[in-house]
């Protein structure tokens, strides 16, 4: 099945919005066995929009069309595709009610007649529920192409993917694809390409591939079977072969980051944490409460951004800063030290380092120090991370949360 | 001039790479008065590619390409559009000897012939230099579309847009064009189409747009002249009529961000300021610490995910916690005078609420109370975000860069 991701936005083509939903929905398509040819963006202009639906028509079985479903006169994106595969607009009852019923609850928002088109969509589609937002998604089929449209917004167009769209695009097909997803951190892609470029390039059932991204490597291994059941126990194997190729660098199977391991680790061992931030100036912290749940395990900690902070809210003795620098491997030591007795939990993870672009004179910009306190003991692992201030700052919470899973995993802490 | 970008790169369809590129270039586009009409995507394959060439002739008059300029293989831009637009590839000498002697300085890579395929160019083009990677880009033009090659890594790709194709650009035009950015937080979107419809509808030169990001608010004059001073001054009129509608909600004209103008008045008026956070767990910290320049002001604070930390490292009575409970105005008040006592520093911003998805059974998810104490006064602003724990933590985020900014200008700073 050959696919075209058809985006309807003016915000996209003003540079505004970036379409995630079309990276997101590839990534998710390419585990579904799915090839995504195409990624268009139009602007919410009629004659446009018919002309790249053409083009796609043309050219791609499976049109995925984003954006454009809501209640105002330039959301055009179901009107136009019914129209050009020759479709009535029809209201959808439970649609309209639904929406009469979610504006009596939201009093701030003002139902107007308006709001009532998101219930119009085209005759006999496959309406997909919007349970993220208030307008349906939808999907049909004519003369062999399928057509799906979801909205615009990340939070609604994904859950709808996932939801809808999936259960959707596997009743299509007599076979079931499945994925495992292994992530892998401490050792780079093309390091990882060359271990299994053999089976990248010849396996064809299950497949191989890997991605990049933030300083880490995914390695997925789909296939494709009968059965669930069937598919997960082909991958099964190329799993293992990974996992004994590449070690403890795999962190997991299936999770989706490394900090939310950890989350799931600490919950489990019921064990706390805190952080003792410097360069990253929060971002340890900030990643890891992004995830809900956090405030179990999670105690807080400092950002101490300057040496009188490190002093003051830790207890580091003024005289050991300046003797060592705050760049040194004794300061993250003591950071980390600090904040876990301060805060009183279980374990501690601390980070101080140049971010760049400007350098302390000594050290080199990109020069890390992470670590990593329990009760009885700290490590500290130090880094050399290049230039580039998001990413060195990116790169050193990785770490943060690397040397914490392995903590939680019984493995080496300090080395990768 | 009507412009479609073309972005080459299977990594793009994958899903691996998003296509921040087209976002970023459009966005530049579209300051310099050139419409964006279409965006598409096609992977490493000639066919494909010389397809989707032949659609962007057909409609547009401005090509621009990325990626697929560099020595492998699958780096085929140059040769399809060269074919496409009937031109043939000759070695430029320049960006040869510049190869050469690139890889001569820089040993780790090795040089092989495949490196000099990137000297080659379509014949008669104006040769972009890559002063940021080794793939020189390039522009021609060929019966009245111009075509502009770019690299595809964004930190190639967006300087060599400045530096070359903007005055290549600029070049075909008699017109210079100017842009303000002006900066609002504190009003909706669609709030400020309401009061500038009018100017948005009717206005041709200078023009007034708006543009959402991340909870504020961008409005956009741009005016085309023959001289940069003449078009300035055809903006100026328009950047004060929305000053004079908006009054204090305009936090600045062409400051890239709140945080950002706040480092900018903090360092103009040498004070320094400190952080406590409780539902954003070192969001602020983060955003700010990503500034460079952050040490300057920036001392540090403390992440108080917990009471006992509220307690320990602030010095909040416990007893008074209890009571008021941790969403308090009392608590955010408490944690600002207490970190900014803690750390010794001139102001403090705090920030404790509900992100979601779980609640506390007394106040609704979204509550937040968002503090600022300086050495004498404590102010807190009471807010109702909403649901989304990203969404309610970065608006969460942006009002305590929205008070620290209105202290900082002298106005009035819980009312907005």
């Amino acid at each position: 099945m050959n696919c075209e991701i058809l985006a309807v936005g003016t915000e996209l083509l003003l540079g505004n919005t970036v379409n995630t939903d079309a990276s997101s929905l590839s990534d998710r398509l390419s585990g579904l066995g799915i090839n995504v040819f195409w990624h268009t963006v139009v602007g919410d202009n009629p004659q446009r929009l018919a002309q790249a639906v053409a083009i796609a028509r043309s050219r791609a079985d499976l049109i995925i069309t984003t954006g454009g479903l809501g209640p105002t006169y330039d959301d055009l994106t179901k009107n136009v595709l019914a129209e050009s595969f020759g479709r009535k607009m029809v209201l959808h009852q439970e649609e309209a009610d639904f929406l009469k019923a979610w504006f009596a609850r939201n009093a701030s928002n003002k139902y107007t007649d308006n709001n009532l088109q998101q219930a119009y969509l085209p005759e006999g589609c496959t309406v997909f529920h919007n349970d993220w937002g208030t307008a349906p998604g939808c999907a049909f089929e004519e003369g062999g192409v399928h057509v799906i449209m979801l909205p615009g917004p990340p939070r609604e167009c994904i859950p709808m993917f996932e939801n809808c769209a999936v259960p959707y695009l596997k009743s299509l097909s007599g076979d079931v694809i499945f994925s495992h997803q292994i992530r892998v951190f401490g050792i780079g892609e093309s390091a990882v390409e060359i271990l299994f470029r053999d089976e990248m390039e010849h396996m064809q059932n299950p497949t191989l591939a890997t991605y990049a991204k933030f300083g880490e490597v995914m390695l997925r291994v789909t296939a494709k079977a009968g059965t669930e059941a069937e598919a997960e126990a082909m991958c099964r194997p190329v799993v293992e072969h990974v996992r004994s190729v590449l070690g403890d660098k795999v962190y997991g199977v299936d999770v989706p980051s490394m900090e939310a391991l950890a989350l799931e680790l600490l919950t489990e061992k019921k064990l706390t944490f805190a952080t003792a931030e410097s360069l990253t100036g929060g971002l340890i912290g900030e990643r890891f409460t992004a995830l809900s749940g956090a405030s179990a395990v999670f105690k807080g900690g400092a950002v101490t951004y300057c040496d009188e902070v490190k002093a003051g809210l830790l207890g580091i003795d003024p005289a050991m800063i300046a003797e060592k620098g705050a760049v040194s491997r004794e300061v993250a030591a003591a950071m980390a030290k600090g904040v876990r007795r301060a805060v009183g939990s279980d374990l501690a993870l601390s980070a101080t380092g140049l971010a760049g672009p400007d350098g302390d004179g000594v050290h080199p910009v990109g020069t890390v120090f992470v670590g990593l306190a329990d009760r009885e003991n700290v490590w500290v692992r130090q880094l050399m991370l290049g230039t580039g201030r998001a990413r060195v700052r990116q790169l050193a919470a990785n770490h943060a949360f690397d040397m914490l899973r392995r903590y939680l995993q019984g493995l080496d802490i300090v080395d990768q």
